[in-house]
């Protein structure tokens, strides 16, 4: 698609493949939609702003959790939804291309909602088509609306995005979420804490970008330490990406957030995962008041509301 | 959730888990109001009694029919659907706990239908999460849709359910299905006839406790003998359960119903299957007048309609 | 189903099983109402047309085209849609009939749309139950809204039907599609050019028949004769389909379109493909105005349409 009409509604008809593509001001639109999104579907449960609409969610990878939350995203804002989700479509096992499917589903609905694995395939099948494409994924790429549902979170939990610690803990070296969040939180000028075991560190070229552009970062391999950020990012870890299983397994259980690592270290400190877990995050963290990784998943629902309702409205 | 605020509405907000965590009066509740939804049904189609809320449907078990039961209830009362329908969801498969994906959908629907493998999950499910939960069968424990709509097809067919007697044939051993009917027909006071292969007979220790409970019981192997009942209540006989396959075909011919058998021996008795049926139930049965397990299907849908509304209606 | 009372409506509550059910005045009143099914589509996006109907989508083979085509189809209509598409459906699995899922279906929807892999199953179906059933595929057997939408593409791109020349490209002898589309077209007084390697001819049983009913029958091995015609129908050329692969992929390679051949033999042409295209089409000829199958495949979901609400309307 790629339009980039700028007026009342400066999302309208865009594609959403990035958030570098997003200004400062389109994120705080973004974010302040999404409030009322919230609201709308806390006293309405379903609306009939895109009542008109039909959204095709195109899912060649298995995501549950991404294709529900926008479906029910779509679902409360009154549109219809055709489903794709397919480890192998049938028309991608009979050779066809992600453009060209994408030309049929642009055919048969008014915006599509693409999760695959090739990076850079949401972006060739936008340039293809006439109708927005949304990005939930593409393979070692982006992940748009998980970053703004993260900020979004983080805002709505404390009230305010500027000048915060962030700390993000476990696998930072091949975590794209994590990668990606730092550099959407980069204008609200916080300061990072990134918490790895040495093998999978947050990459070093990363590093210096993101301090070349102002952001104070600190590395530790200490959980106690990421622990005083005003917000912890937990993210899992998983024993493949070591070279030694055995040292793997202790180095895991060195990244495991418990209710008595929270309390002796700061129980103030906003916990975030961008779920599912495993067991990184013992469940005794999950009645503290800070443990808002559930809210975070439901948030993810009204941040893909006003994502759509931004790109679909009139 | 586990609400238990009884009032004008008293299973509003409720979860559905077991029928033993339902009274008489409840149970007669559900049945009327399943009355009036096959009339909604009928004359209206799809109504908007529903068209604030989002159903998630959560599968992680195949059951064709029941799924496409409850989203076809929730779509006729307007509701939303959102469904995960994969023996083994994505989020399943990267690790994550049933009580975390439910949390999940907790934040985007307004109620989870959830069929699972694990007995007692469902209320395991129900306990984590502020959104009432309808068990649509829990691994060997309970399947209560399943025994109201049985309980709903015979009072429809037969006109009440007041001293009946009930033959159930085939596997009464693993049958879920029976016990659950067995129980929830209590109340009504039934007298029972067991019509099973030696080696699958109802449980005794079930059997001794529903004559404690005031319930005639008669066993038998006689195809022929059960069928003097009022109400026939067949079910799959699987080869899989018998010692010996070849005498398990040979047994499992001893439980076939045909027309003939039927007409020889009681063509006024009702006939009924919680479908699919394999060839327990000749197809020539179809087309008689007491062959109810069609509607007894279609029936279904009505008292899914009538728990959906009275869980989710205001 | 079967009904076939004639009157205002002549389709409402017919099956759709196959084009050699409908008559000239049939097809083009389906054709009529998929030319304003597109304008209600164009201007409201959703319509409530069908906003009292469930419709049932049973696709046992894999065709995500088909089945999204009608999905949206039905959902633009406004009615509410539940899906099985399985390779092997739970109930299937289990030893179901299909004839005994359709009679479940029939009590869960008012319509049932049905692609399965025997040749004559929605036939069965239909006759089985009181629903409207719509064959969208079976098997080796008919796809009828397939050659309806080719029907409807070629009017909406020439203006008309009557007189032309349709050239049919590739494997001709197992293309259910072209076979359908040839029969669909001989009350327009066609000629046909059909053009096929040697081994994948079209029957010469149907030439016979085709030139017996009056359409004067070309046939070739050469693409560019081909190209002279009106209307040029591409179709997936398989490698498996040729006794010797290495001469197959030579042979495959000669029933390949370029722009440069289009350009140079017949700029005109209309060039159709009924998709998944695999490499029988190179990409440069996409942007040809005259190139018209992602036209037409978003014309299958208004020929869907019109069949719906034909069937479904009051």
């Amino acid at each position: 698609m790629g339009g980039s009409f700028r007026g009342r509604f400066p999302l309208a008809g865009r594609d959403l493949l990035s958030t570098r593509d997003l200004s400062r001001e389109e994120i705080l639109l973004i974010l302040d939609t999404a409030r009322s999104m919230e609201r709308l579907a806390r006293s309405r449960g379903v609306a009939g702003v895109l009542s008109r609409k039909v959204v095709a969610v195109l899912f060649l990878e298995p995501s549950t959790r991404t294709r529900l939350s926008f479906e029910a995203a779509a679902q409360r804002l009154g549109a219809r939804v055709v489903t794709v989700a397919e480890a192998s479509s049938s028309s991608a096992a009979k050779g066809e291309t992600l453009v060209d499917t994408a030309r049929m589903l642009a055919g048969y609905a008014d915006c599509i909602v693409m999760r695959q694995g090739e990076t850079g395939g949401a972006r060739r099948a936008a340039d293809a088509v006439d109708v927005p494409v949304v990005n939930a994924g593409d393979g070692a790429g982006e992940h748009p609306t998980q970053a703004l549902l993260d900020l979004y979170t983080i805002r709505r939990e404390l009230g305010g995005l500027d000048g915060l610690s962030v700390a993000m803990v476990g696998d930072l070296k091949y975590g794209r979420t994590v990668h990606s969040l730092a550099y959407v939180l980069l204008p609200f000028r916080p300061s990072f804490v990134f918490c790895s075991p040495g093998e999978l560190r947050f990459p070093p070229e990363l590093v210096s970008d993101l301090q070349s552009r102002g952001a104070p970062v600190a590395e530790t391999d200490s959980l106690a330490l990421a622990l005083k950020a005003d917000v912890v990012y937990m993210t899992r870890l998983q024993r493949e990406r070591f070279a030694d299983p055995a040292a793997g397994e202790r180095l895991k259980g060195a990244y495991v957030l418990t209710r008595a690592l929270v309390e002796a270290h700061h129980p103030e400190a906003l916990i975030l995962h961008p779920l599912p877990r495993v067991d990184e995050i013992a469940v005794d963290v999950d009645d503290l008041p800070t443990a808002a990784y559930f809210r975070q998943a439901q948030n993810g629902m009204y941040v893909r509301m006003a994502i759509l309702k931004l790109i679909l409205g009139r």
